[in-house]
């Protein structure tokens, strides 16, 4: 009831926000004798910093999920001993791909019928608090936002017929966090896994609309060894 | 005559080649005292960086050209100066556009008849002889050929109906040096300026077919404060 004088505030402060992080690297792509989530940046692990972020008292995160390969549950325990990691979060085994470990991660969630989830890329370490809240508050306020950016490159489309330039005006090169009613992404996870799904906006667009909220160029996803130096002069530098 | 005793060798070797430099930066958008292209990276002017790439000697660039916009004529003939700068190249007047621009370096080429020409962003301080190499190489073999990667993240297309996921599989982000054969390029920048040209491919594509070569993801364009610390950080790097 509206009217109700015992209703409650505006639901985007009520409702509760949880975060899955995945992490699925194995090590192999970045020629390091370990996975990319666990190289160190500034003496911590890059998934530490990522968990940080989130876990940050203003966001109001209630659960922080983070998706590993079964492998590796081992080497974060330890790492986070070392570390003395005081943040509550809970540990769930990854899948075959990105899709398989986002959808355990939701499984665990599945308890909770209401909410607002955040997916976010474990080796995204430099994702700051105000695009985190941003694209929550985008979610609560819409259902789906996802973090993008406007390309500062020109960009062609390459076919066998040859290649033409599209106009980078209309377009948008996709960060993390995506953000979603809890209940639509879990409904979209029920759908069959697509080859064409490379993050959770794809999963869930036809079942919804997306919004872009402004990322930001420093929210680098730590892919190859260069990623890591990047990532180390934004973190030093004197303007983060 | 192909039998012919006195017929040089293969084109590729012989054809010469050209570099149009293109920096037209005001500084007003990097929110520093001095335009980006004039901004130190270890030391040294971003555009000097630029400059000694393309004139190392394995390249056999014959002729590089510097356009800059006219009022930075002296701030770049002290910095030559105080750098002990002993590199030989023009420096041409820029114009209204990048267009115009690259437009007035090429009519400084206008004496030549045959050749090849790459023009290279000033600010794209770290890009290496190999891509260059590449490139000049490329063109020489199919007329035009620019440097450009494909992208990390998903990629989006937004309109007024919203946003939706493109195949980022047939994306590539166009980087510089983009090389063409230099009849062609003249031939194309006679044609009137366009509000869709981006970069010279674009210029280039409705004459003649594109070709892509494998750039690089260092070969960053300095755009921001952060491209000044990613650059560094880059120039520092071991791996580098």
């Amino acid at each position: 009831m509206p009217d109700s004088p015992a209703s409650p505030g505006p639901a985007s402060s009520v409702t509760p926000r949880f975060a899955i992080l995945v992490a699925g690297g194995s090590g192999t792509r970045m020629g390091a004798g370990r996975p990319k989530q666990f190289l160190e940046l500034l003496g911590e692990p890059v998934l530490l910093h990522t968990l940080r972020r989130f876990t940050e008292a203003s966001l109001r995160v209630q659960e922080c999920v983070v998706v590993l390969p079964p492998d590796q549950f081992d080497s974060w325990q330890q790492l986070c001993a070392q570390h003395h990691v005081a943040i509550a979060h809970t540990v769930v085994a990854g899948g075959h791909s990105r899709w398989a470990s986002v959808r355990n991660g939701l499984a665990h969630l599945k308890s909770h019928t209401a909410g607002t989830v955040a997916v976010h890329d474990g080796v995204r370490p430099l994702v700051t608090i105000s695009v985190i809240e941003a694209t929550y508050a985008a979610a609560e306020a819409y259902g789906a936002a996802v973090a993008a950016v406007a390309p500062k490159d020109s960009v062609r489309s390459v076919s066998q017929q040859g290649s033409f330039a599209l106009d980078r005006s209309r377009l948008r090169l996709v960060q993390t966090p995506q953000c979603f009613e809890l209940q639509l992404l879990q409904r979209a996870y029920q759908l069959p896994e697509l080859t064409t799904f490379t993050d959770d906006a794809s999963v869930v667009e036809d079942l919804h609309p997306i919004q872009l909220v402004a990322g930001d160029y420093r929210n680098l996803k730590i892919t190859t060894p260069e990623d890591l130096v990047l990532a180390e002069a934004l973190l030093q530098a004197p303007s983060h």
